[in-house]
């Protein structure tokens, strides 16, 4: 895949599935490039697993009268994240495998509850070549609500 | 568990299993209170089921000759940044339940190759009352190498 003749104004240029995404040179990749992923939701059962995984057993995540109560999280449980923040990584290692992270912002503007539908994005803002590597910072966003709600942005 | 009264310059002041920490209000908490993760190793079965529940395959994480060759990672196989980053919320949550995140930045520093112990530390930077809430920023940091290599340094 090739998306150096993308428009760079747009975006939203590339709409693939995350875990089937072909792999191409990072030197193809111009700045305004973007990728999206696929949508996903979080089910109770995923949440689950990332809480065993991770050791984080927030009962905003796992309890709804919690959740809604001292959380004040109006719709009940909602997804950890840094679970959604992972769409990130997996979104870049599906079209650059081993892509190597070396940071990651964050801002959790809005809460992703458990079943509801999310999009990741990710846009090159900058690409600077480092011999045979190249360093990209990516602005990255994800999306509840048909896109309609910004639920995390940030940087990688 | 009341943090108020520890000394603030110490860096690490509370070493805890993070699952099996003692909830406390935020309002004992006090500016360079600290609080450590019990000692973590990720295994390959804790990659696999975050490479599941994340559908982040990068094989940098699950192939060990890839990972050594075009990875660059000379032990082979490491472990999720976003993995090892969640130590971050769970050590928070375990202390403060049902704490809410909204922000978090990541630097990863030094590779955590699968099989690494690592120890996350959180420490109170800044706290804001906000009615009957608190806003405290948290100098997050995660160690391996018996504390000798900073892997991942950040803020939440």
């Amino acid at each position: 895949m090739r998306l150096g003749h993308l428009a760079r104004a747009a975006p939203l240029l590339v709409r693939t599935a995350a875990t089937a995404a072909t792999a191409y040179p990072a030197a193809a990749l111009k700045a305004g490039d973007a990728l999206r992923s696929r949508r996903r939701r979080f089910t109770e059962d995923d949440v689950a697993a990332y809480a065993g995984v991770s050791g984080d057993r927030n009962p905003v995540h796992l309890d709804d009268a919690f959740a809604r109560g001292t959380g004040g999280f109006q719709r009940g449980r909602v997804v950890h994240g840094m679970l959604v923040a992972s769409l990130f990584p997996a979104l870049i290692a599906a079209h650059f495998p081993g892509a190597v992270y070396a940071s990651q912002s964050l801002k959790f503007a809005a809460p992703v509850y458990v079943g509801d539908e999310v999009v990741a994005q990710v846009q090159a803002l900058q690409i600077n070549a480092a011999g045979a590597r190249h360093i990209v910072k990516f602005a990255t966003k994800c999306f509840t609500d048909d896109d309609q709600t910004l639920a995390i942005d940030g940087e990688a």
